[in-house]
């Protein structure tokens, strides 16, 4: 038996290379050794996007395409629509009454939303957005979820939850693990320490090739490296770091090259961009392929979706039953 | 066509003559006038008593016999589970991403319950049951919530709700109307301003005879009057109150007797005795009949369920229609 492993996004954009080499990779190795669990968060989206709802619809099938053209595969991974099982919601509203506000305002990510550390101007829903985390891993009994360092203390925060939920009523929810993955942040065209589509500095997935070609033209460099043959600093180039990533073996050679003012930013960048260019061609070809056959997208939501909630119905009922909520 | 009304009780004790008086009387009334829909409200019960489930468990049985017994006929209302509709924590879940913690902490009753202002120490749940409150009215467009005048804040914020709702997406919900009912509420046998289980001042609607006579004889009177023949200060006296909403027919010359000092408290007591039990006698006929019927009384109350579940999938499928998140 595999273990069961739950990840996923929030469905408010198309998927990008930071997302890839944060954790998409990740996922797509991870598929063949667990049983995959992939939500699309659009109940999670409306935290944020509520007066945004179309955005959301628009991207869950995105985020779907990009998934697949990654190489996500349905035949390993259950990818399942977040709103679409309503037990998530039933287990958000049980877990909240015994979730204090105090715990939720020392949440990292609530914290640093709060102004001023005051908590009035803050949706009710986005302060509880960590219990409804804990309902997403929890719901299908997930004992194993990728994070990287920054996300810690959101699933410790869901292990707490389900020890105080197993004390409090019967010990039928399992307490998941974090697969730690040093999987980097990937820094954006801008040299800014996170790509993100709002920044404006992400290279998406479904790049075409002369996109992706200008996105890197236009990456910034070293700033202080002004003529081709000053020595470049590497460490503070984006561009350095993508070779890293994305082409590890050349990293090296790169550099030498830079530091020694021997290889210049443009042919850095042709480089990157070639190797980019191997990746991202097949995911565009698969992307292609479902997107030009857009039931078979639905066919695989709705079947997974289905696989899910009969997980979450299952999980309900003990749930009820641990509770005394089984009338019946 | 008939309006819908929806009213409801946490599941957290059985029913006594504060809340005949204050809404079940007229609930009874109303049943014949409105498409009644009466809520258990076992998940609002958890708000308070998350970590006693048991004691819910143990109460929505008798809650709805408490029902039954007083005159609710299950061939008019529409008697059901609240836990059982999950599309009501779905509502709350959704109606969650557009209200401000600073909306809720203004609520009348979290108001009062959050010491010295601070939300900290409350548990989320409880400072969101405004949301799920409105929820629960409009996951079946009722129309008409009857309420006291201590409830329209509550109707207020559920009205707010609908409007924010109607404005951000489309106009799929429907705004109720308050009921107001003059229902006193009723004092307790102790004299403090609210009969209540919890105060043990509480007079249930299952009382026997030898309970209710028990009862009404341990009953404080106006103290000032220590002999029989002393004026007496009715106004003060929770007996007669009880006359008053009980035996209204005779409460003039209760007044008049007690003020005289011509009608001693034995008396007064024994005259309210014989009225309440002229109330309570048929609803004990009735309890008992239901309550060696076990198997009718889970029939009604899953007959009610799967009512207020179908008309929940129609709103919900508006619902998820009007936010675009309809998405198959």
């Amino acid at each position: 038996m595999k273990e069961r492993m739950l990840t996923g996004d929030r469905v408010t954009g198309k998927l990008h290379l930071g997302h890839y080499a944060g954790s998409l990779k990740n996922r797509v190795a991870l598929q063949d050794r667990y049983e995959a669990f992939l939500l699309l968060a659009d109940v999670q989206a409306l935290t944020t996007h509520f007066d945004r709802p179309e955005l959301i619809r628009d991207h869950l099938r995105e985020v779907a395409l990009d998934y697949l053209a990654a190489g996500i595969d349905p035949e390993k991974s259950t990818v399942f629509v977040q709103s679409m099982v309503p037990e998530i919601a039933e287990l958000t509203v049980f877990y909240s009454m015994f979730v204090t506000v105090n715990v939720l305002r020392h949440n990292p990510t609530i914290k640093s939303e709060s102004r001023n550390g005051s908590l009035d101007e803050m949706y009710y829903g986005f302060l509880g957005y960590p219990v409804s985390q804990a309902a997403d891993i929890t719901f299908c009994k997930a004992t194993v979820v990728p994070v990287g360092d920054d996300q810690l203390p959101h699933l410790e925060f869901a292990r707490k939850i389900v020890r105080r939920f197993n004390e409090l009523y019967q010990p039928v929810l399992v307490e998941p693990k974090a697969l730690l993955s040093d999987m980097p942040r990937l820094v954006g065209t801008d040299g800014s320490a996170k790509m993100s589509k709002s920044l404006g500095n992400a290279i998406p997935l479904d790049s075409s090739k002369e996109e992706l070609a200008h996105n890197i033209r236009r990456a910034v460099t070293d700033p202080a490296r002004i003529r081709k043959n000053d020595p470049g600093h590497p460490d503070v180039c984006p561009i350095y770091t993508y070779h890293r990533v994305f082409r590890p073996e050349g990293a090296d050679e790169i550099r030498e090259g830079c530091e020694r003012g021997t290889m210049g930013c443009a042919g850095c960048k042709e480089r990157v961009t070639e190797a980019l260019e191997r990746l991202l061609e097949p995911m565009r070809e698969r992307r292609a392929y479902y997107a030009a056959r857009p039931k078979r997208v639905d066919e695989m939501l709705i079947a997974g979706t289905n696989r899910a909630r009969a997980i979450a119905r299952e999980t309900m009922a003990e749930v009820r039953e641990a509770m005394s909520l089984n009338y019946f």
